[in-house]
C-alpha cells in the first residue's frame, strides 16, 4: 500500500475587533493580515463584514452608502495586499450590484492579487439586531466553491453554517475545506447559560459539518461589544471564539473572546484517510432524498 | 403573549451489554424495560440488534436463521411486553421479508401493544467487522416518522446518524424527536487518541442534527466487548455513551461504557421555542439544492 505524502496548509485567521470607523478598521486589518503572511500564512480568513462596525443592527437606507461595487476600491486594496504578500485571502464585503440591489458577498483573492472568486451568501437572516433581509438579496451563486493555488476553498457566510445542505453541496461540488467568515454575539441581556448553549451549537453543528462531509473547517469571527446605533436593545457582544476542526471534527484550534491573529497547520490529505475510514458518500441515499427540495413535507 | 404549556416525555434508554444467547438477551431486555416503566417511562429505547450479539462481525449464511418475520415471535413479545406496561417501545430486529431479502427494521409498538409503524434503515454499513451489507437490503420505506401517542417518532438507525439528510426528512415531515438505535464500538487495535475522536465525531455529528433541526436526539448504543466470531480481528468495544440531547444540542444525559437504564425527562415544548429564535427551516434554499439528489457534483 502506498500513502499519499502529507500536504498541509498554514491558515492564518484574524479575530478583529471592529470601530466604528472603516479607515481604522481597515488599517489595522492590513496590519493583521501582514503579520500573518510574514509568519508563514498561506491563506487568511478575515471576519464577516469586517471592514465595518456590524451594521444591520438598524433598518438605515444611509446604510446603503457603505455598499461598493465589485470589483471596487476594496478588492483593489485587499488584491494589491494579496500579492505583495504573496497569499491567499478571503475577504467578506458589502456588495452594491446595482441600485437598490445589495449582497453579502465573499471575495477570494488569489496571491498574485487577482479576484479567484466570491460567493453571495445564499442564506440571510433576520431577527432582532440582525436585520440582514433588509440589507441583503439572498445570493444567486449556488454553493460553488473557490479554486485557488491552496486548494478549492467552500466559502460560505454566517448563517450558512447552521444548514448542513451548505456544507454537504460544498463537499459534493469538490470543496477541500469549507471557510466560515462570521459575525455572531450574544444578547447581553441572555443569562450564562443561554450564552453557553448558543456558543456551543454554534460550534457543534459546524464540527458535524466536518463530520458528516470528512473534510476540514476554518470559522473566522468578529470580537468585542457593539452598541446598538438605534439604542433600542442592548447591543451584541461578538463572541469571537474562531476556530479550525479537522475531517473528523477535531478541533486544532479555538479562540477565546480577545482578538487574535492565528496561523493553524491543517493536513490537506488527512480527509482522504478520514473519508476511507468513514464512507459516508459512498451510501447516501440519493433515490430517497428529494424531500429536501420541499419546505416541509406536510401534504405528502 | 402566551406561552405554550410545558409537556414534557419521559424516555427511557436500555443501553445493555449481550451475550451470545438470544433468550438470555431478551430476558434481561425485559427486565430493563419492566423496571424503566415501573419507574415512569412512556417511551423505551433499545440498542441496535438488541436480541442477540451483533452478529455482522462475519459473512456467514446462517446467521440469516436469526432473521424472522414481521409481524413474528418478537413483534409477538414485544408487543404484549408494551402493551402490559404500557410504554411506546422502540425496538431493532433482523427482518426475514422473503427468502433471500432481509432488512435491519427498527419496530415501534404503541401503548396497547399494537404495531405503531416500522422503519427500515435506509444507510446500509460495510467495513471490517461491520459487514451490514452482506445482511441487510437498504431500507424502501424512506425517512417517515411513526405517528404514536407519545409524539411523531423520527427513527433512524446506526449508519444514518452520520447523515444530515436523514435527520433533515425526518424534521421535515414533523418528528418531534430523532431517535438512533445503535451499535457502535472502537476497534480494540486503534490508539486512545483515534477512539476519542471517533467518540467524540459520533456524540458531535448528531448533536449537530439537534441544533440543525431544532429537535431533540436520543440515541442508544450497545456496550462492551463482543468477540470476532472468525477470530480475524480483535473484535468490537461497543463503547456504550448512549445519550440524549437537547433542541439546542444540549446534552440532558450521557451514559458511560457500563450497562444502564435511565430516564430522561424531554421537554417537548422547547423546539418551538428554539425555533422561534433560531428559524433554520424558514430560510432553506430549497431552489439551490437539486444537487443533494446527486452522487457527487464533478460533472457540472
Amino acid at each position: 500500500m502506498t500513502t499519499a505524502k502529507k500536504r498541509t496548509l498554514q491558515v492564518g485567521i484574524v479575530q478583529q475587533r471592529n470601530s466604528e470607523y472603516a479607515d481604522e478598521n481597515i488599517d489595522l486589518l492590513e496590519r493583521n493580515i501582514a503579520a500573518l503572511a510574514e509568519a508563514g500564512a498561506e491563506l487568511i480568513v478575515l471576519p464577516e463584514l469586517h471592514n465595518t462596525p456590524y451594521f444591520c443592527q438598524v433598518e438605515n437606507t444611509d446604510v446603503f452608502n457603505m455598499a461598493e461595487s465589485i470589483p471596487g476600491p476594496s478588492t483593489d486594496r485587499y488584491g494589491a495586499l494579496a500579492a505583495s504578500l504573496r497569499v491567499v485571502l478571503v475577504t467578506s464585503l458589502f456588495e452594491r450590484r446595482a441600485p437598490g440591489l445589495y449582497h453579502n458577498t465573499a471575495v477570494v483573492f488569489e496571491k498574485n492579487g487577482t479576484i479567484a472568486g466570491k460567493y453571495r451568501k445564499m442564506h440571510i437572516p433576520d431577527d432582532p439586531g440582525y436585520y440582514e433581509k433588509f440589507y441583503f438579496t439572498p445570493g444567486d451563486l449556488g454553493f460553488k466553491p473557490i479554486d485557488t493555488s491552496v486548494g478549492k476553498l467552500g466559502v460560505l457566510v454566517c448563517w450558512d453554517q447552521w444548514y448542513p445542505e451548505a456544507a454537504r453541496l460544498m463537499a459534493l461540488y469538490g470543496a477541500d475545506v469549507l471557510i466560515y467568515p462570521t459575525a455572531i454575539g450574544f444578547d447581553p441581556r441572555d443569562d450564562d447559560d443561554e450564552k453557553a448553549r448558543q456558543k456551543d451549537a454554534w460550534v457543534t453543528v459546524q464540527r458535524g459539518h466536518a463530520v458528516a462531509n470528512g473534510i476540514p473547517v476554518v470559522t473566522v469571527n468578529r470580537v468585542g461589544v457593539e452598541p446598538d446605533p438605534g439604542n433600542a436593545t442592548a447591543g451584541i457582544e461578538f463572541w469571537g471564539n474562531s476556530f479550525v476542526a479537522g475531517p473528523q471534527g477535531e478541533m486544532l484550534t479555538e479562540a477565546d473572546d480577545q482578538p487574535v491573529n492565528q496561523i493553524v497547520e491543517i493536513d490537506m490529505t488527512r480527509s482522504e484517510t478520514v473519508r476511507r475510514i468513514w464512507p459516508f458518500f459512498r451510501d447516501r441515499r440519493i433515490d430517497a432524498f428529494q424531500g429536501l427540495v420541499k419546505r416541509f413535507l406536510d401534504e405528502t
